[in-house]
């Protein structure tokens, strides 16, 4: 082993003799004297990774570099609340917490994570305003009528028209003349492949207009059936109401969204789905932003921007608006427009969708400029303004409330990369046409799309699966396992196959491997006595513990690669077959204590990627729980301490009572308590000889199970118990039936044929045969036998008959 | 805002127009046409601080540059485990598990902390000898004789002779004439200040030779008085036995030694204290190391150790042991002996301490040599060599083991200051003289000394606190406070009033700001319906989110200079105060975000020291517990439950035993749940009116007090009104007593003075006084209301007489 040796290091000699703050004691004299040989600056025999992520803004890896020390100044693109959220968000926004994650339990960076809530848009004022208009409407209905169904039946025609083409004029006309045809017209029209690929191909949300347009004219005809058989119910008129009420909803719109002026509707429409999406968050383990910006704070902030883009030179004002200058200020020295998709810069179609539905850019100067400021048309929200009252454009806002929270420099904005033309390079250049500097953010990352089994998802053609719909099929572990198996930033294809394959897969293995390693941990501990002599590091262990280490290391580069979390799973999951490896070759000479550093360490890392929660120091990754997991001990305790509470106040207040039945209503109640009660609280209570009840505390899952088991046990013995006692009743009846007749009547009809035999003595027992013979000795000793069954018998009946009588 | 623009980094274009893995989707082709504009590389306003750590090699800061990436391996020097762990062991391990803490969980370094546990060692082996041998002694010891007496008195005069001194002889001689008088001797000499100065200054154990001494004496007379007035039991034999223990043993040893020969002896006292060591560390919340050793698992390593040391020049044999030359090793080119303190080289008092009390260390050639493997002798543990039976040496184990493990460099070697030298230097130099390599360790840190209220604390002088004292006054987090308030290698002074003044204030302080900031969020969080406004952000939220980063950077700056933690907490100090400034001041437009961000952030540092267990995403630092804290389900909910299952079988059993009183003990059951039960659990029932008892969980200690209060209340209550019992039943008895009289006697003698009156009517009403003459009118009517009276209070008699006999 040879080292080298630095023979002179100046700085270090410098260091060396320079004053100490910290004195050692013992013989300062002395070491004044002799002094201390140089020390030589450690040789990096590998150096340190470097992290460096995918920068939108060079399509590159690009090294980190923050710009103050290790804080790092983020903004994140938030949710345009109203309606559920759903699979594309969950992608996107778990996504952005594993990345915020690595950055802050990972590499330590002081993280301060900025995100806004879009609560002014064209989608949510027509929303609102539609579900205010069908509210009003329907209250207002209070019974069926001719007018009620010609006003559907307009909203009908209006919708056909103008959604459907007129491929379905045809279908129109028949609503007017044979109206029993249309339906059956619609039915065949839809059938019709050639046609609807033709209708699709104009339009791709038209699967949905046409099915609104078939169930409002299905109501339709329901209701003029009612209608025609004298009902004018308030029911049957709601439920045309409900049954129509995309289309109605429309109609309505058109004609009175003027009157609607209440501020007031849009903001609780935006309030109740930002609600919901933080549910959804919490649920899926998404930690809550750090500073958190709504856009309905922030308007005054926005006129004043606006003011001061339009002093820059980079914006002007037309009839009431405010439009970005977007040629101005590509020409200008040190800015450019379109920084992330400067190939996108005339995209008609992706610059129309940004500008909302509401919009109708009327005095922009060139296609590509983009509404600042909106001026406000009767029915929609509306705010002061130098331009008058409007509202803003849909990108300043981000502009506004970043550069307020983050001042004129962030290090890193990120976002779904559907945003990134036009919202993002629209907001980049407000900014910096605002604060007049060339880089207003320096990473720009996005997060990749979200497919489902291999198609697009889109909200327009429904197919869209949402955040509750997915968390009853799988945990929030197991979806965030799914998207850290993909490239962040690449597209993920959601499937059955990547839930039910692979992440199962890693799911079982983990699982197996912590259960392992937590009972040969418990197994090393209860046993202590042969604790000696397991410390001792051999080969095995030198290799296994190296492997740790290079895992560790092989984890670090995977994730400054861009946070290359597929390969930081593989580098867990190699580790983890490593360790089984070793486990299972080792056998009693196994070093327990390395198994434990390597699944502590494995489960650090899970809970660092979110994938559990749970005290840090435990091994594992904790229990996994459908939904929100952060465990206190309030939370945990309660529903016990209240069981307890509520069956102490059972029993309390039936002992007080004093009934009679007291003492077997209390034993009920404990029977319920422990076949009901605990139950879903996974405490399993089993009554031992003694009275002493044993107490486990196990799944609740398992224990209903062996409860419907026992159940159905039960159930099953006591119908087989049931048909004997029926069966037992049955011969006993049939056998009183018999015993019926009296001895001395059974050989004289009717209860034999007559002319059997012709003299009897007097016990009723034959003597003759039908033709006057003598019955045979044979023959007599039969009918005395018979005789004698039959006295038996029909005594039991005469007893039975007295008993029932008495 | 003007930021400057890089005009043209070739590299930078370099990478953009690189191949990129990692494809976006749409328009491929348009990208191909039109580029994106440069991104220049972010310039840092503030470069990121560096870590510098105390290195005492060169007894300055060094920057720390670990070999490999961020794997850091580190060594630190564990206990010699022969007794139970004291405050020094505390200082030493909690600091050591601070260090380790900030380098993994803040700044993020996969950490290998290696530690060993030394389990071969004089102390070892002479505690276990004596031990072993003092129980022998005392299990063969059946009855108190003179032979038995006259062992003891001999033991002492060796004692006395020996640890003594000369000064002593007087009192020795007093034993031998005039016994009665040696122990006032010695309370004498004890009480001579100027004769113990003298003593002590030869001699800092004295005060323990002295007590011991006057124990054995005190034993040594009551047993003589014993044996004089004919008592032999073996009672009175042990007694003497127990009390002169500590003379007996050495006594024991010095003659029997040689016969102790079973390795188990010795090995078995280590495995005891090696367990109470960790259980001591669980409590002080030090995590376990990464890898733990011991030496008697190392000993064949020890031994080819040792001999490569001697094939390499620097070790030679003598007599059955192995020297190491220290003089050879000097000399030799790029070898230093005594890196760490060159001045001490020469110290013999350091260096005999370091070789241990059964070594004589006869054949070395140099009087700085020091043993590598020393020859056994008779009642030594052994282990096979090529120079005979022995064992290793004390410095060797640690080369040994640190190399095993982590080869042939480290980038951290830690320690107490006491083992600087000469064990870390000569640790060193056998590692350096086997590796043949000139830096073994890169840095070497130690934690500073401990004094107590002042005073050095010290095993001999018996003024120290063991770690099961120190817990019974206070928590482990307090503890772990005052030594963060404190540099990790400055000498620490413990006392009452660092703990009760700054250690208390900063406690109170966080506390206070954690139940504050709780109470905000939680009634944020209740009242949704406010949250409207709340986020925005206006100076006051400004400043306090600056201060935040601001702190944050500078906390990362104390820790970067060589892990200032009491700096470190003063920044977190001074951010508390000034959130609660914000706080105070900010009313109702109060930022509850902001507030959390600080208060999550705060405790997650705390938790970092390890001042705190319980979910990371939980507020504040937790609930603070005696001794380990590690929360598990089952831990947590058990007790609740049992205690739910128990009560169920109580109520269950009376109920089927059908006893006439069941309804009344169930109801009695009930009441001892809530006032017995519950209250060591932290559950307190309240039943109300309706007949369902508020659950409340609270601190056992509260509940404990408000049961005390309330049954010392109702104890005063009980006891008022018995008094007013007792008083009732007294004056009604004095009533009774009163009325025993019938009211015809009432005015006659022996019931009034013979001769008050002379006659009376038929209802023995006076009419005549004493002298015959007639009552007057007046007097009448006096005697009249007095018979009324009595007539009233004897029929209440008789009432009660005939009640009573009924």
């Amino acid at each position: 082993m040879i080292c080298a040796r630095v023979t002179f290091v100046p700085s270090i000699i410098y260091l060396r003799r320079s004053f100490t703050t910290v004195f050692q004691p013992t013989q300062t004299r002395a070491r004044m004297a002799v002094q201390q040989p140089e020390w030589k600056i450690p040789e990096r025999a590998s150096a340190e990774p470097v992290l460096k992520i995918f920068n939108s803004l060079t399509r590159t890896k690009n090294e980190f570099i923050p710009r103050n020390g290790r804080h790092v100044k983020w903004y994140n693109c938030g949710p345009t609340v109203y309606d559920a959220s759903h699979m594309g968000h969950a992608r996107n926004y778990v996504t952005q917490d594993v990345l915020r994650r690595i950055m802050t339990d990972y590499f330590g960076y002081d993280v301060h994570f900025v995100m806004n809530i879009t609560d002014i848009d064209d989608k949510i004022i027509i929303r609102a305003r539609q579900n205010h208009l069908l509210d009003t409407f329907r209250a207002e209905t209070k019974a069926l009528s001719s007018e009620l169904i010609t006003r559907v039946d307009s909203a009908w025609r209006t919708h056909v028209r103008e959604k459907l083409g007129k491929g379905l004029i045809e279908a129109e006309r028949a609503v007017e003349g044979e109206e029993e045809n249309a339906w059956s017209r619609l039915v065949e029209l839809i059938q019709d492949k050639a046609w609807k690929q033709d209708c699709l191909r104009r339009d791709e949300k038209f699967d949905m207009y046409f099915s609104s347009a078939a169930r409002t004219l299905a109501a339709l005809q329901a209701a003029k059936t009612c209608l025609e058989s004298g009902q004018t119910s308030m029911d049957a008129a709601q439920q045309l109401v409900d049954d129509s009420k995309d289309i109605l909803a429309q109609a309505l719109d058109s004609q009175y969204s003027a009157t609607v002026t209440d501020p007031a509707i849009a903001r609780s429409l935006a309030a109740y789905w930002e609600g919901q999406f933080f549910k959804d968050m919490a649920r899926l383990r998404v930690r809550d932003p750090d500073t958190l910006t709504r856009v309905t704070e922030y308007v005054p902030e926005i006129v004043a921007f606006v003011e001061r883009i339009i002093q820059n030179g980079f914006g002007y004002e037309a009839e009431g608006s405010v439009y970005f200058d977007t040629k101005a200020f590509d020409y200008a020295d040190g800015h450019d427009y379109a920084k992330l998709e400067p190939w996108s810069k005339g995209n008609r179609e992706l610059l129309e969708d940004g500008e909302g539905a509401l919009s109708k850019k009327s005095g922009s100067r060139s296609a590509s400029d983009f509404a600042l400021w909106k001026a406000s048309r009767p029915g929609e929200p509306s705010w002061p303004s130098p331009w008058g009252p409007g509202r803003p454009g849909w990108h300043i806002e981000c502009s506004v409330m970043a550069s307020a929270v983050l001042g004129d420099n962030m290090d890193i904005h990120s976002g779904g990369i559907d945003l990134a033309f036009p919202h993002h390079d629209n907001e980049m250049a407000q900014s910096e046409a605002y604060h007049n500097c060339g880089s207003w953010v320096n990473y720009f990352i996005h997060t990749g799309h979200l497919h489902i089994e291999g198609l697009k998802m889109s909200k327009s053609l429904k197919n869209f699966i949402t955040i509750d719909e997915i968390l009853e099929k799988h945990t929030a572990r197991q979806l965030r396992l799914a998207f850290l198996t993909q490239l962040w930033n690449s597209k993920i294809d959601f499937s059955e196959s990547l839930m039910t394959g692979e992440v199962r897969n890693i799911e079982l293995t983990l699982n197996n491997f912590f259960n392992v390693a937590k009972a040969l941990i418990n197994q090393a501990r209860a046993d202590l006595t042969k604790s000696d002599g397991r410390h001792h590091y051999e080969t095995p262990e030198v290799e296994l513990t190296s492997n740790f280490h290079e895992s560790q290391s092989n984890f670090r580069e995977a994730l400054c690669d861009s946070f290359n979390t597929p390969a930081a799973l593989d580098v867990l999951r190699d580790l983890v077959s490593k360790t089984n490896v070793y486990i299972n070759s080792r056998g009693m000479n196994l070093n327990v204590g390395v198994v434990e550093n390597v699944a502590r360490w494995i489960g650090q890392m899970l809970r660092m990627f979110g994938l559990g929660e749970g005290e840090n120091a435990e091994i594992g990754w904790g229990q996994d729980v459908h939904g929100s997991g952060s465990i206190n001990r309030e939370e945990v305790l309660m529903p016990y301490v209240r069981q307890l509470s509520s069956f102490r106040d059972g029993v309390r207040r039936l002992a007080m009572e004093k009934n009679e039945s007291a003492l077997k209503d209390i034993l009920a109640l404990c029977d319920k308590l422990r076949d009901v009660d605990l139950i879903p609280l996974g405490v399993a209570l089993d009554d031992q000889e003694d009275g002493k009840a044993l107490v486990k505390l196990v799944s609740p899952a398992e224990l209903m199970k062996a409860r419907d088991d026992k159940r159905a046990q039960m159930e099953a013995k006591a119908g087989k118990k049931a048909a004997a006692v029926e069966a037992e009743r049955f011969k006993r009846q049939q056998k009183l039936e018999k015993g019926r007749i009296a001895p001395e009547e059974m050989f004289k009809p009717p209860n034999i044929a007559e002319g059997t035999y012709t003299s009897w003595n007097d016990a009723g027992i034959p003597l003759t045969d039908g033709d006057g013979k003598e019955l045979s000795r044979n023959q007599a000793k039969k009918v005395q036998k018979d005789w004698n069954s039959q006295k038996k018998l029909h005594d039991d009946y005469l007893t039975w008959k007295k008993a029932s009588l008495e």
